[in-house]
């Protein structure tokens, strides 16, 4: 056994093979294959590799399976599927579109090779699938290796250097080509001091992860810093042609060293971060500095709209934070270069368990918009908790139609990836609702089951469900009630603290006192926010008696005694969902319990089964705090009578 | 000018004099004085430096002044001071008597010169006066090179080694004899890995910083980890007696380097530190295994008190962490071995603005007891706000007679030693405390203001005591109401956060609900703390009629329509005490604007000026947050309608 407690098979010694097990390419390996066209290095060698284990071979011609790049028009990516009762077939025009067929055909499994069927067509819903690591290259004094990183270190740095080994990187590659992932961040979009040179000194870096990324057709993308011409010009104003040529060297820079390059993202005028306000330019003079400077390479720029006061006086309820974004982009609609993607954080504020959709994502009809959701669970439990997420992105995802979603990464160095090993399934079910949104988010999770444990018994998918398919909504119960967010602890972000972020500068307010709670966002007496919404979702979320439930303290301050659409009051509800949240945390413990732990492998179990203990602790935690505070608050008992301490 | 803006004539280049500017020693340096006797090196060198730069004279005999070693019984560390019309004698039966002396003439003045008067005899009332340094000799990733330092990094440390210029110990070591300081520990209570090997492997650092502190009669005392013998023995259990003689060739080790070491500072079983009871041992076995390795050398341990569960659940309401001191440390009086001193803080929860004093000091009479209190503003407005703290301590220290106060001290590497310039009266005021606890506080200040702006007009003095004689209850008003505390942001401390510390393990609870506010403490209905009292302050504080209202919420659970002594209820008290506070202190800043500037140098004024903005900023945000979190909780308005947020 490696030090990781895996058994050999995985493509790194000591680290769980995710959704790629040996077993998972059984249904190619175990067959004859033939593969037909050029480029396809990466697609012989995976069956070639699968062959040798599963005792298939491959040929030149009678195969079970062909893989050939001809005679289909899927567009870049697509791939097409056919099987005639003796052969499957897998036809792209790229390598890529391969490659995602040959995945394909691992995750449909011995089905791809049962009755015939007519040709079935395969094409993302959009073209950039992309992924945003917060690493830091160097130690961040406070935000650490990775920010926000709940999985160990960065794949790809260590302390102030790329790692010496980057196998992981290949296997990291390997498994996101696996899930449609096709365009990678290295860094943090704050960019802190070392790593704003990796955009020039620090190129070759750069150049030898793009290397790594490439076979598996993922486009490596650099988040950058604003103000990085300052060192040499003594300004980063967005309009000075000097700035401009900067950008343009820079780039021309990065092309040479990596051609395939894909582009800058940037947080700029965000949090602290350098922006063209400094220079009295809005953002689309700055967003478009980068893009003329991207443009002649086919390069673009992410431009994150995540742009706030966030030094606002607690003490003036007219500024909403929530507003933030819509008014400082909105305007700018239709100024942007066409290779300009505005990056929009899925909700107004800041990735809590439950948010409207952001108004700006329907308001820039004359720019390419993308959405970012956080893989990484920052807000939902740290992978500490589980909490299945694509029930929350396809909300999100399969109503908008935008230029492609963006994912905050959760995956580290840790020997499972992503800390928590059912946090995996998240970062695979970002990958599949990326490439096809509508995707039913249970059957996500029967795809990631059916890979990551081939061949296990049903009470593995079964107890996998059973944990997982409501755990975003569980968590959402124990912890924010009826659409108020950060009751946390400020700073780490993990954990209760109802007043942690109530009288700071951050513009995230519950405004509970004696005889309610909510944040007033109507037209009619509140900040105004409900405005920005399309018409239809407007009204909706304008009245107080049709705002939906869980949205109702997001956009209403009501009374303890206001009655939901159940029937219920808004108090007794802040009781309900947080002893039956705790629960279920308690009833999920239990199921997991049941398992055998070789069905899913000891360590596996067991990393899941100490995890589980503590989210039960803190699920109680965050139960005893909330109902304590709303009832010294409210001073409203519980009408079952149950403990609040 | 020196960088730090200053004048030359201070000891230390670029750093401020403090209390030893060089017309402090005028009067000394300008007149004839002789010396005699043995062993007055220092003494000798501060009459030669003052006499060359004042144009008076060293001179054998015909003196103005005398200073003597013979003739006087005053005990370690007194002096005798007379004048007969022409010349004014110090006499003193040991050198540390006589500099002590010698300082007493540069404060007392021109006045040592004038009317004629018989000797008058002056001796501590503590042989030890003590200052502890949480400086860590690494920088910690929390707690940085200073644990809880408001005044740079540390003057002894440096990353992780001995600092390169120690030029600044000496001048250190020379402002705590002029105020009476004779112990210094060097290093963190909480010993980290690099500070345990202090002891042994590191011994030389030790033994560089005792040789300078020497020749200003201050000891050398050292912070050590009560786990130290743990590398060697795999134990530290105190009735082993491998540890026992671990200690004690530790113990002569350091003996070898430092003939006149102090003894050992020992944080035990507390906040994570090790202790004896992790071998089933109690603290008097602890405390006694390390006081027999010293107490052939004379050495002491001073054993810290501050022992409490901080993994409570606030749940809990039974558990009571002010009973904890007393509950570990009073049944073992009388265990302790002679050399022990058991450090007590002077509250019975942690360095608050307002607490009663500490049960346990009154609970020990077979024990020497050491009241430590905190002169580095950890919950006093980190050296950003001006708060003279000597009144509190005066309110203990003329109250209690122990074997010596241990301070905490506020002095770093910052140009003027503790960050604000007005905290140097903290440091001060310390010393004199030490010395003679009877001292009025007022007096204090103005000797502080005499030596550090000798010759300056009355303004100064004026201006000083108005911005500072009230500032601590000034601050009190603007924090914290009727005795309740730990409404401080977690972590760093610094700014409200009423609910900060409300609902975690650390034991430090308000209870405020929509009702009232306050611990219950009683022994009729509460914790049962009262009942740790002397049967006098027992009863005092268990009545809600009789307890004093500074500390009514401390010891009481009380409705906000309570009616205080003074006919006011506790809500409006509380709004009326936090509008106070805060114009108070923009009194204060008020006050130091008008005062021209050159009259305390620039770079003081202007280093006090913008804390001074600092602090009204604070002020009004400790007032705002206050207020709304009662208002939103009782629903009381503020009888004058002032605007509550």
């Amino acid at each position: 056994m490696s030090p990781g407690g895996f058994a050999s098979g995985g493509d790194v010694t000591g680290v769980h093979p995710a959704w790629l097990p040996p077993e998972a390419m059984r249904p190619i390996g175990a067959r004859t294959v033939s593969v037909h066209g050029d480029g396809l290095d990466t697609v012989r060698a995976e069956v070639r590799q699968a062959c040798d284990r599963h005792g298939g071979a491959v040929v030149a011609g009678g195969a079970d399976l062909v893989l050939t790049l001809s005679g289909v028009d899927t567009g870049p990516d697509g791939f097409v599927v056919s099987r005639d009762g003796v052969v499957t077939t897998v036809a792209a025009e790229d390598p890529a579109g391969l490659l995602y067929g040959l995945f394909h055909v691992a995750r449909v499994g011995e089905a791809a090779f049962g009755a015939p069927h007519p040709p079935g067509t395969h094409r993302p819903a959009h073209g950039r699938r992309m992924l945003d690591h917060w690493d830091n290259v160097d130690v961040h004094p406070v935000m650490g290796q990775v920010e926000r990183g709940y999985s160990g270190g960065s794949l790809f740095w260590d302390g102030g250097a790329l790692r010496a080994d980057l196998t992981r990187v290949t296997a990291y590659a390997r498994l996101l080509a696996a899930c449609g992932v096709n365009a990678v961040t290295v860094n943090n979009v704050n960019v802190h001091a070392t790593e704003t040179l990796l955009l020039t000194d620090r190129l070759a870096d750069i150049a030898t992860i793009a290397d790594l990324l490439r076979p598996y057709h993922i486009r490596m993308h650099l988040a950058v810093n604003f103000a990085a011409p300052v060192a040499d010009l003594g300004t980063a104003d967005p309009l000075d042609a000097r700035v401009q040529a900067w950008w343009a060297t820079a780039t021309d820079g990065v092309y040479a060293a990596i051609p395939d390059f894909g582009g800058y993202v940037v947080k700029a005028d965000s949090e602290g971060q350098p922006g063209p306000y400094g220079y009295g330019r809005d953002h689309a003079d700055g967003a478009n500095a980068l893009a003329a400077a991207l443009a002649p390479h086919g390069g673009v720029v992410h431009w994150r709209a995540f742009v706030y006061d966030h030094r606002q006086d607690w003490r003036d309820r007219t500024t909403d934070r929530a507003r933030a974004a819509y008014e400082h982009f909105a305007p700018l609609d239709g100024r942007f270069l066409g290779n300009v993607i505005v990056q929009v954080k899925h909700g107004p504020i800041d990735f809590q368990v439950r948010e409207p959709v952001s108004p700006l994502i329907a308001a820039m009809p004359a720019t390419d918009v993308a959405v970012e959701v956080q893989v990484t669970q920052e807000y939902t439990g740290q992978q500490r908790h589980v909490c299945y997420l694509a029930p929350m992105w396809s909300e999100v995802l399969r109503t908008i139609r935008t230029a492609g979603p963006v994912g905050v990464s959760n995956a580290g160095d840790d020997p499972f990836w992503t800390g928590h090993p059912l946090a995996q399934a998240n970062l695979y079910a970002f990958g599949r609702l990326a490439w096809a949104p509508d995707l039913d988010p249970r059957e996500v999770l029967d795809e990631w089951i059916g890979l990551t444990f081939p061949g296990t018994p049903d009470v593995v998918g079964e107890t996998l469900h059973a944990v997982m398919d409501d755990s975003w909504r569980t968590y959402e119960d124990y912890t924010a009630p009826l659409g108020v967010g950060f009751m946390v602890r400020p700073g780490h972000h993990y954990g209760p603290d109802v007043d942690g972020y109530e009288y700071t500068p951050w513009g995230t307010y519950h405004f509970a006192d004696r005889d309610g709670v909510g944040v007033d966002r109507t037209c009619a007496t509140g900040t105004g926010f409900t405005g920005q919404y399309p018409p239809v979702l407007a009204r909706l979320y304008e009245s107080v008696h049709d705002c939906p439930d869980e949205l109702l303290l997001f956009f209403h301050h009501v009374p303890y005694g206001h009655v939901l659409h159940d029937g219920g009051t808004v108090i007794q509800h802040i009781y309900d969902t947080h002893f039956a949240g705790a629960d279920a945390v308690a009833a999920m413990r239990d199921r997991w319990a049941a398992l055998p732990a070789d069905l899913v492998g000891p360590a596996f179990a067991a990393r899941v089964a100490d995890l589980l203990d503590e989210q039960v602790r803190g699920a109680a935690e965050w139960r005893d705090q909330i109902t304590a505070y709303f009832f010294r608050k409210s001073g409203v008992r519980d009408a079952h009578g149950r403990r609040i301490p």
